[in-house]
Protein backbone atom coordinates (compact mmCIF):
# COMPACT_ATOMS: atom_id res chain seq x y z
CA UNK A 1 0.00 0.00 0.00
CA UNK A 2 1.33 3.54 -0.81
CA UNK A 3 1.97 5.98 1.68
CA UNK A 4 -0.91 8.33 2.34
CA UNK A 5 -1.25 12.01 1.98
CA UNK A 6 -3.27 12.76 5.03
CA UNK A 7 -3.73 11.93 8.28
CA UNK A 8 -6.75 12.55 9.96
CA UNK A 9 -6.42 12.69 13.62
CA UNK A 10 -9.13 11.50 16.31
CA UNK A 11 -8.42 14.07 19.01
CA UNK A 12 -10.07 13.31 22.64
CA UNK A 13 -7.65 10.66 23.84
CA UNK A 14 -5.24 10.31 20.67
CA UNK A 15 -3.71 13.64 21.00
CA UNK A 16 -4.96 15.18 24.13
CA UNK A 17 -5.31 13.73 27.87
CA UNK A 18 -9.13 14.50 28.79
CA UNK A 19 -9.18 12.28 31.51
CA UNK A 20 -6.27 14.23 33.15
CA UNK A 21 -7.19 17.27 32.31
CA UNK A 22 -10.69 16.91 33.48
CA UNK A 23 -9.51 15.89 36.39
CA UNK A 24 -7.57 18.57 37.39
CA UNK A 25 -9.73 21.57 36.50
CA UNK A 26 -12.93 19.66 38.24
CA UNK A 27 -10.52 19.26 41.87
CA UNK A 28 -9.20 22.74 41.54
CA UNK A 29 -12.85 24.14 40.59
CA UNK A 30 -14.73 21.50 43.16
CA UNK A 31 -13.20 21.20 46.60
CA UNK A 32 -13.35 17.83 47.68
CA UNK A 33 -14.38 16.48 44.34
CA UNK A 34 -13.24 12.96 42.96
CA UNK A 35 -11.38 14.26 39.86
CA UNK A 36 -10.89 10.76 38.78
CA UNK A 37 -14.58 9.17 39.02
CA UNK A 38 -16.12 13.02 37.89
CA UNK A 39 -13.95 12.66 34.35
CA UNK A 40 -14.62 9.11 33.69
CA UNK A 41 -18.57 10.07 34.32
CA UNK A 42 -18.55 13.13 32.36
CA UNK A 43 -17.14 11.14 29.10
CA UNK A 44 -19.28 7.97 29.92
CA UNK A 45 -22.31 10.17 29.01
CA UNK A 46 -20.76 11.47 25.69
CA UNK A 47 -21.50 8.27 23.17
CA UNK A 48 -25.09 8.04 24.56
CA UNK A 49 -25.28 10.92 24.01
CA UNK A 50 -23.54 11.31 20.49
CA UNK A 51 -26.00 8.09 19.91
CA UNK A 52 -28.75 10.31 19.95
CA UNK A 53 -28.04 12.90 17.44
CA UNK A 54 -26.88 9.73 15.31
CA UNK A 55 -29.74 8.18 15.52
CA UNK A 56 -32.04 11.03 15.16
CA UNK A 57 -33.83 11.36 18.11
CA UNK A 58 -31.85 14.66 19.22
CA UNK A 59 -31.40 17.12 16.27
CA UNK A 60 -27.16 17.97 14.98
CA UNK A 61 -26.37 19.44 18.68
CA UNK A 62 -22.64 19.81 18.65
CA UNK A 63 -20.45 18.73 21.77
CA UNK A 64 -20.03 21.99 23.62
CA UNK A 65 -23.60 21.38 24.22
CA UNK A 66 -23.84 17.94 24.46
CA UNK A 67 -20.99 17.87 27.26
CA UNK A 68 -23.12 20.70 29.19
CA UNK A 69 -26.38 18.22 29.05
CA UNK A 70 -24.30 15.80 30.36
CA UNK A 71 -22.60 17.97 33.03
CA UNK A 72 -25.98 19.61 33.92
CA UNK A 73 -26.98 15.97 34.66
CA UNK A 74 -24.34 14.54 36.45
CA UNK A 75 -23.88 17.34 38.66
CA UNK A 76 -27.12 16.24 40.24
CA UNK A 77 -25.80 12.91 40.81
CA UNK A 78 -22.71 14.25 42.49
CA UNK A 79 -24.92 16.41 44.49
CA UNK A 80 -22.50 19.46 43.63
CA UNK A 81 -24.64 22.49 43.12
CA UNK A 82 -22.54 25.40 40.81
CA UNK A 83 -23.34 28.90 39.84
CA UNK A 84 -24.39 29.05 35.87
CA UNK A 85 -21.11 31.26 35.78
CA UNK A 86 -18.84 28.27 36.62
CA UNK A 87 -20.75 25.76 34.97
CA UNK A 88 -19.80 28.00 32.02
CA UNK A 89 -16.04 28.07 33.17
CA UNK A 90 -16.01 23.62 33.59
CA UNK A 91 -17.65 23.27 30.53
CA UNK A 92 -14.58 25.17 28.49
CA UNK A 93 -12.04 22.91 30.40
CA UNK A 94 -12.75 20.88 26.97
CA UNK A 95 -11.36 23.40 25.17
CA UNK A 96 -8.33 23.78 27.00
CA UNK A 97 -7.25 19.90 27.54
CA UNK A 98 -3.52 19.03 27.03
CA UNK A 99 -1.53 17.38 25.03
CA UNK A 100 0.25 13.68 25.88
CA UNK A 101 3.73 14.83 26.12
CA UNK A 102 5.08 13.04 22.30
CA UNK A 103 2.30 15.08 21.09
CA UNK A 104 4.04 18.23 19.39
CA UNK A 105 7.12 16.82 18.76
CA UNK A 106 5.59 13.40 17.22
CA UNK A 107 2.90 16.40 15.22
CA UNK A 108 6.01 18.42 13.95
CA UNK A 109 7.80 15.71 12.67
CA UNK A 110 4.73 13.76 10.49
CA UNK A 111 3.76 17.74 9.41
CA UNK A 112 7.19 17.76 7.40
CA UNK A 113 5.92 14.81 5.18
CA UNK A 114 2.29 15.02 5.57
CA UNK A 115 -0.89 17.19 5.63
CA UNK A 116 -2.51 16.79 9.28
CA UNK A 117 -6.16 17.43 10.21
CA UNK A 118 -8.40 16.29 13.00
CA UNK A 119 -10.99 14.18 12.25
CA UNK A 120 -13.19 15.14 15.99
CA UNK A 121 -16.52 14.49 17.31
CA UNK A 122 -15.34 17.75 18.63
CA UNK A 123 -16.59 21.06 17.44
CA UNK A 124 -14.57 23.54 15.71
CA UNK A 125 -14.29 26.31 18.24
CA UNK A 126 -13.61 23.98 20.90
CA UNK A 127 -11.13 22.65 18.57
CA UNK A 128 -9.46 25.92 17.38
CA UNK A 129 -9.12 26.63 21.11
CA UNK A 130 -7.63 23.77 21.89
CA UNK A 131 -5.11 23.87 19.46
CA UNK A 132 -4.04 27.85 19.87
CA UNK A 133 -3.84 26.46 23.97
CA UNK A 134 -1.83 23.45 23.45
CA UNK A 135 0.30 24.66 20.60
CA UNK A 136 -1.15 21.82 18.37
CA UNK A 137 0.83 22.21 14.47
CA UNK A 138 -2.66 21.27 12.45
CA UNK A 139 -2.95 21.77 8.97
CA UNK A 140 -6.55 21.93 9.10
CA UNK A 141 -9.47 21.31 11.59
CA UNK A 142 -12.10 19.21 10.46
CA UNK A 143 -14.64 18.04 12.75
CA UNK A 144 -18.25 16.42 12.51
CA UNK A 145 -19.38 19.77 12.90
CA UNK A 146 -18.57 20.25 9.02
CA UNK A 147 -20.13 17.30 8.35
CA UNK A 148 -22.61 17.44 10.47
CA UNK A 149 -22.22 13.12 10.63
CA UNK A 150 -20.63 12.25 14.15
CA UNK A 151 -18.30 9.33 14.19
CA UNK A 152 -18.55 6.13 13.16
CA UNK A 153 -20.65 7.58 10.76
CA UNK A 154 -18.98 7.10 6.97
CA UNK A 155 -20.04 10.56 6.13
CA UNK A 156 -16.47 11.27 8.58
CA UNK A 157 -13.80 9.48 7.20
CA UNK A 158 -14.96 9.64 3.45
CA UNK A 159 -15.61 13.38 4.06
CA UNK A 160 -11.57 14.00 4.58
CA UNK A 161 -11.08 12.13 1.18
CA UNK A 162 -14.03 14.29 -0.42
CA UNK A 163 -12.30 18.23 1.10
CA UNK A 164 -8.74 17.07 -0.11
CA UNK A 165 -10.43 15.20 -3.45
CA UNK A 166 -7.71 12.03 -2.90
CA UNK A 167 -9.18 8.53 -2.23
CA UNK A 168 -10.12 7.50 0.64
CA UNK A 169 -6.83 4.79 0.69
CA UNK A 170 -5.37 8.03 0.56
CA UNK A 171 -6.17 8.94 4.56
CA UNK A 172 -5.27 7.37 7.24
CA UNK A 173 -6.95 7.98 10.53
CA UNK A 174 -4.89 7.77 13.35
CA UNK A 175 -6.93 7.14 16.67
CA UNK A 176 -6.30 5.48 20.30
CA UNK A 177 -9.71 3.52 19.80
CA UNK A 178 -9.81 -0.02 17.53
CA UNK A 179 -13.98 1.37 17.01
CA UNK A 180 -12.66 4.26 15.59
CA UNK A 181 -10.04 2.63 13.22
CA UNK A 182 -12.53 -0.47 12.26
CA UNK A 183 -15.23 2.10 10.98
CA UNK A 184 -12.55 4.04 8.98
CA UNK A 185 -10.85 0.94 7.52
CA UNK A 186 -14.46 -0.43 6.38
CA UNK A 187 -14.53 3.12 4.39
CA UNK A 188 -11.28 1.57 3.06
CA UNK A 189 -8.53 4.26 4.84
CA UNK A 190 -5.89 3.10 6.23
CA UNK A 191 -5.58 3.22 10.01
CA UNK A 192 -2.62 3.68 12.70
CA UNK A 193 -3.25 2.64 16.06
CA UNK A 194 -1.30 4.96 19.01
CA UNK A 195 -1.88 3.20 22.62
CA UNK A 196 -2.32 5.57 24.88
CA UNK A 197 -2.95 3.31 28.17
CA UNK A 198 -3.83 6.26 30.83
CA UNK A 199 -6.53 7.11 28.67
CA UNK A 200 -8.96 6.52 31.27
CA UNK A 201 -7.09 6.99 34.56
CA UNK A 202 -3.76 5.36 36.41
CA UNK A 203 -4.38 1.29 36.00
CA UNK A 204 -7.69 1.75 33.54
CA UNK A 205 -6.21 0.71 30.47
CA UNK A 206 -8.36 -0.54 27.92
CA UNK A 207 -7.95 -4.57 26.60
CA UNK A 208 -6.41 -4.75 23.02
CA UNK A 209 -7.59 -6.52 19.99
CA UNK A 210 -5.66 -7.88 17.37
CA UNK A 211 -3.80 -4.23 15.90
CA UNK A 212 -2.18 -6.65 12.84
CA UNK A 213 -5.33 -5.58 11.11
CA UNK A 214 -4.23 -1.93 11.47
CA UNK A 215 -1.75 -0.46 8.67
CA UNK A 216 0.40 0.57 11.68
CA UNK A 217 0.61 -0.22 15.82
CA UNK A 218 2.53 2.39 17.43
CA UNK A 219 3.18 3.45 21.19
CA UNK A 220 3.13 7.23 20.49
CA UNK A 221 3.19 9.89 18.22
CA UNK A 222 7.15 9.87 17.67
CA UNK A 223 7.01 5.96 17.03
CA UNK A 224 4.57 6.30 14.24
CA UNK A 225 6.94 9.35 13.12
CA UNK A 226 9.71 6.91 13.14
CA UNK A 227 7.63 4.02 11.62
CA UNK A 228 6.75 6.17 8.60
CA UNK A 229 9.94 7.58 8.22
CA UNK A 230 10.13 11.14 8.96
CA UNK B 1 -15.50 49.31 21.01
CA UNK B 2 -13.24 46.79 22.58
CA UNK B 3 -10.48 44.73 20.93
CA UNK B 4 -11.87 41.86 18.84
CA UNK B 5 -10.87 38.17 19.38
CA UNK B 6 -11.22 36.38 16.56
CA UNK B 7 -9.77 38.33 13.05
CA UNK B 8 -11.07 36.41 9.96
CA UNK B 9 -9.02 37.13 7.07
CA UNK B 10 -10.33 37.43 3.07
CA UNK B 11 -7.59 35.52 1.24
CA UNK B 12 -7.33 35.80 -2.40
CA UNK B 13 -5.50 39.24 -2.62
CA UNK B 14 -5.70 40.26 0.85
CA UNK B 15 -3.06 37.27 2.14
CA UNK B 16 -2.31 36.10 -1.45
CA UNK B 17 -1.16 37.23 -5.03
CA UNK B 18 -3.26 35.43 -7.12
CA UNK B 19 -2.95 37.60 -10.44
CA UNK B 20 0.97 37.46 -10.11
CA UNK B 21 0.83 33.36 -8.91
CA UNK B 22 -1.46 32.97 -11.90
CA UNK B 23 0.14 34.66 -14.33
CA UNK B 24 3.41 33.01 -13.72
CA UNK B 25 2.15 29.80 -13.10
CA UNK B 26 0.06 30.29 -16.90
CA UNK B 27 3.41 31.83 -18.80
CA UNK B 28 5.06 28.71 -17.95
CA UNK B 29 2.62 26.44 -18.77
CA UNK B 30 1.16 27.85 -21.93
CA UNK B 31 4.42 29.34 -24.14
CA UNK B 32 3.52 32.15 -25.50
CA UNK B 33 0.16 33.75 -23.37
CA UNK B 34 -0.54 36.98 -21.46
CA UNK B 35 0.16 35.83 -18.51
CA UNK B 36 -1.52 39.09 -16.77
CA UNK B 37 -4.39 39.22 -19.37
CA UNK B 38 -4.72 35.85 -18.64
CA UNK B 39 -5.28 35.69 -15.02
CA UNK B 40 -7.25 38.65 -15.10
CA UNK B 41 -10.02 36.53 -17.08
CA UNK B 42 -10.05 33.90 -15.09
CA UNK B 43 -10.37 35.70 -12.58
CA UNK B 44 -13.37 38.08 -13.90
CA UNK B 45 -15.50 34.82 -14.13
CA UNK B 46 -15.25 34.02 -10.32
CA UNK B 47 -17.45 36.35 -9.02
CA UNK B 48 -20.42 35.84 -11.71
CA UNK B 49 -20.06 31.82 -11.03
CA UNK B 50 -20.54 32.56 -7.30
CA UNK B 51 -23.26 34.48 -7.89
CA UNK B 52 -25.01 31.78 -9.83
CA UNK B 53 -24.23 29.63 -6.83
CA UNK B 54 -26.12 32.66 -4.49
CA UNK B 55 -29.04 32.81 -6.44
CA UNK B 56 -29.51 28.75 -6.89
CA UNK B 57 -29.37 29.05 -10.47
CA UNK B 58 -26.25 26.43 -9.53
CA UNK B 59 -26.41 24.04 -6.63
CA UNK B 60 -23.52 24.08 -4.10
CA UNK B 61 -20.63 24.18 -6.24
CA UNK B 62 -16.92 24.41 -5.04
CA UNK B 63 -14.61 26.93 -5.82
CA UNK B 64 -12.13 24.32 -6.98
CA UNK B 65 -14.84 23.15 -9.84
CA UNK B 66 -16.25 26.47 -10.45
CA UNK B 67 -12.47 27.66 -11.52
CA UNK B 68 -12.49 24.68 -13.41
CA UNK B 69 -15.60 25.58 -15.26
CA UNK B 70 -14.35 28.92 -15.85
CA UNK B 71 -10.67 27.85 -16.61
CA UNK B 72 -12.35 25.33 -19.96
CA UNK B 73 -14.71 28.48 -20.77
CA UNK B 74 -11.44 31.11 -21.41
CA UNK B 75 -9.29 28.20 -22.93
CA UNK B 76 -12.03 28.56 -25.85
CA UNK B 77 -11.51 32.34 -25.68
CA UNK B 78 -8.00 32.06 -25.80
CA UNK B 79 -7.37 29.77 -28.40
CA UNK B 80 -5.79 27.61 -26.48
CA UNK B 81 -6.07 24.02 -26.20
CA UNK B 82 -4.70 22.03 -23.33
CA UNK B 83 -4.90 18.64 -22.31
CA UNK B 84 -6.91 17.29 -19.07
CA UNK B 85 -3.77 16.99 -17.21
CA UNK B 86 -2.57 19.95 -17.82
CA UNK B 87 -5.85 21.77 -17.36
CA UNK B 88 -5.94 19.84 -14.12
CA UNK B 89 -2.85 20.89 -13.24
CA UNK B 90 -3.49 24.74 -13.88
CA UNK B 91 -6.44 24.66 -12.03
CA UNK B 92 -4.27 23.60 -8.60
CA UNK B 93 -2.47 26.67 -9.17
CA UNK B 94 -5.06 28.33 -6.88
CA UNK B 95 -3.70 26.37 -4.22
CA UNK B 96 -0.27 27.35 -4.94
CA UNK B 97 -0.73 31.05 -5.11
CA UNK B 98 2.57 32.94 -2.96
CA UNK B 99 1.92 34.92 -0.09
CA UNK B 100 2.49 38.45 -0.39
CA UNK B 101 5.69 39.12 1.37
CA UNK B 102 4.49 40.89 4.58
CA UNK B 103 1.84 38.13 5.05
CA UNK B 104 3.71 35.56 7.37
CA UNK B 105 5.43 38.07 9.48
CA UNK B 106 1.70 39.99 10.26
CA UNK B 107 0.01 37.08 10.59
CA UNK B 108 2.74 35.94 13.03
CA UNK B 109 2.71 39.12 14.72
CA UNK B 110 -1.38 38.90 14.78
CA UNK B 111 -1.59 35.28 15.80
CA UNK B 112 0.43 35.81 19.48
CA UNK B 113 -2.46 37.94 20.31
CA UNK B 114 -5.68 36.69 18.48
CA UNK B 115 -7.35 33.84 16.68
CA UNK B 116 -6.55 34.04 13.08
CA UNK B 117 -9.45 32.25 10.80
CA UNK B 118 -9.55 32.15 7.46
CA UNK B 119 -13.11 33.62 6.15
CA UNK B 120 -12.60 32.48 1.97
CA UNK B 121 -14.74 31.73 -0.69
CA UNK B 122 -12.09 28.90 -1.43
CA UNK B 123 -12.66 25.37 -0.79
CA UNK B 124 -10.97 23.65 2.72
CA UNK B 125 -8.85 21.66 0.54
CA UNK B 126 -7.67 24.69 -1.33
CA UNK B 127 -6.78 26.84 1.79
CA UNK B 128 -4.99 23.77 3.64
CA UNK B 129 -3.07 22.99 0.84
CA UNK B 130 -2.18 26.76 -0.23
CA UNK B 131 -1.24 27.53 4.08
CA UNK B 132 0.79 24.15 3.72
CA UNK B 133 2.82 25.78 0.86
CA UNK B 134 2.95 29.21 1.68
CA UNK B 135 3.48 28.53 5.43
CA UNK B 136 0.72 30.47 6.38
CA UNK B 137 -0.11 30.00 10.23
CA UNK B 138 -3.71 30.06 10.78
CA UNK B 139 -5.44 28.92 13.96
CA UNK B 140 -8.54 27.86 11.70
CA UNK B 141 -9.69 27.37 8.24
CA UNK B 142 -13.30 28.89 7.94
CA UNK B 143 -14.42 28.81 4.17
CA UNK B 144 -17.88 29.28 2.41
CA UNK B 145 -17.85 25.20 1.84
CA UNK B 146 -18.68 25.28 5.86
CA UNK B 147 -21.43 26.78 5.58
CA UNK B 148 -22.60 26.52 2.06
CA UNK B 149 -23.08 30.16 1.51
CA UNK B 150 -20.77 32.12 -0.54
CA UNK B 151 -19.81 35.90 1.07
CA UNK B 152 -21.20 38.53 0.98
CA UNK B 153 -24.14 36.33 2.03
CA UNK B 154 -24.75 37.22 5.75
CA UNK B 155 -24.34 33.65 7.15
CA UNK B 156 -20.75 33.70 6.60
CA UNK B 157 -19.64 36.48 8.31
CA UNK B 158 -22.42 35.89 11.29
CA UNK B 159 -20.98 31.79 11.39
CA UNK B 160 -17.62 32.63 12.05
CA UNK B 161 -19.17 34.08 15.19
CA UNK B 162 -21.55 31.17 16.19
CA UNK B 163 -18.56 28.82 15.67
CA UNK B 164 -16.65 30.73 18.27
CA UNK B 165 -19.66 31.59 20.58
CA UNK B 166 -19.02 34.87 20.40
CA UNK B 167 -20.55 38.21 19.34
CA UNK B 168 -20.37 39.69 16.04
CA UNK B 169 -18.44 42.67 17.14
CA UNK B 170 -15.84 40.73 19.20
CA UNK B 171 -15.00 39.07 15.36
CA UNK B 172 -12.89 41.38 12.97
CA UNK B 173 -12.66 41.11 8.71
CA UNK B 174 -9.26 41.49 7.15
CA UNK B 175 -10.07 42.17 3.68
CA UNK B 176 -8.58 43.69 0.78
CA UNK B 177 -11.72 44.71 -0.79
CA UNK B 178 -14.50 47.36 0.52
CA UNK B 179 -17.70 45.25 -0.25
CA UNK B 180 -16.29 42.59 1.64
CA UNK B 181 -16.08 44.45 4.57
CA UNK B 182 -19.13 46.51 3.81
CA UNK B 183 -20.77 43.50 4.20
CA UNK B 184 -19.31 42.39 7.06
CA UNK B 185 -19.98 45.73 8.99
CA UNK B 186 -23.30 45.51 8.24
CA UNK B 187 -23.45 42.47 10.28
CA UNK B 188 -21.86 44.01 13.02
CA UNK B 189 -18.39 43.00 12.65
CA UNK B 190 -15.20 45.06 13.36
CA UNK B 191 -13.27 45.54 9.95
CA UNK B 192 -10.18 45.85 8.77
CA UNK B 193 -9.09 47.39 5.09
CA UNK B 194 -5.68 46.04 4.07
CA UNK B 195 -4.46 48.06 0.62
CA UNK B 196 -3.08 45.68 -1.82
CA UNK B 197 -2.23 47.86 -4.82
CA UNK B 198 -1.19 45.32 -6.42
CA UNK B 199 -3.79 42.99 -6.66
CA UNK B 200 -5.10 42.87 -10.09
CA UNK B 201 -1.47 43.74 -11.77
CA UNK B 202 0.89 46.53 -12.35
CA UNK B 203 -1.10 49.67 -13.06
CA UNK B 204 -4.22 48.33 -11.68
CA UNK B 205 -4.76 49.57 -8.46
CA UNK B 206 -8.55 49.78 -7.07
CA UNK B 207 -10.38 52.95 -6.53
CA UNK B 208 -10.74 53.91 -2.91
CA UNK B 209 -13.66 54.86 -1.49
CA UNK B 210 -13.29 56.68 2.20
CA UNK B 211 -11.88 54.05 4.39
CA UNK B 212 -12.84 55.94 7.90
CA UNK B 213 -15.73 54.04 7.89
CA UNK B 214 -13.60 50.64 8.79
CA UNK B 215 -12.31 50.22 12.44
CA UNK B 216 -8.95 49.95 10.55
CA UNK B 217 -7.01 51.23 7.33
CA UNK B 218 -4.12 49.82 6.61
CA UNK B 219 -1.11 49.54 4.41
CA UNK B 220 -0.24 45.56 4.94
CA UNK B 221 -0.45 43.26 7.81
CA UNK B 222 3.11 44.59 9.32
CA UNK B 223 1.14 48.08 9.82
CA UNK B 224 -2.46 46.44 11.01
CA UNK B 225 -0.18 44.23 13.81
CA UNK B 226 1.49 47.55 14.88
CA UNK B 227 -1.75 49.39 15.06
CA UNK B 228 -3.20 46.59 16.96
CA UNK B 229 0.11 47.13 19.35
CA UNK B 230 0.84 43.60 18.69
Amino acid sequence: MSAPKVLAFDVFGTVVDWHGSISREAESLIPGIDGDTFASAWRAGYKPAMADVRSGKLGWTKIDDLHRLILDRILVDFGIDLSEEKRRHLNRAWHRLDAWPDTVAGMTRLKSRFMLTTLSNGNLGLLANMAKNAGLPWDLLLSAEVFRHYKPDPETYLGVAEIFDIQPSEVMLVAAHEDDLDAAKACGLQTAFVERPLEYGLGKAAAKGDLTRFTYASTDLNDLARQMGV
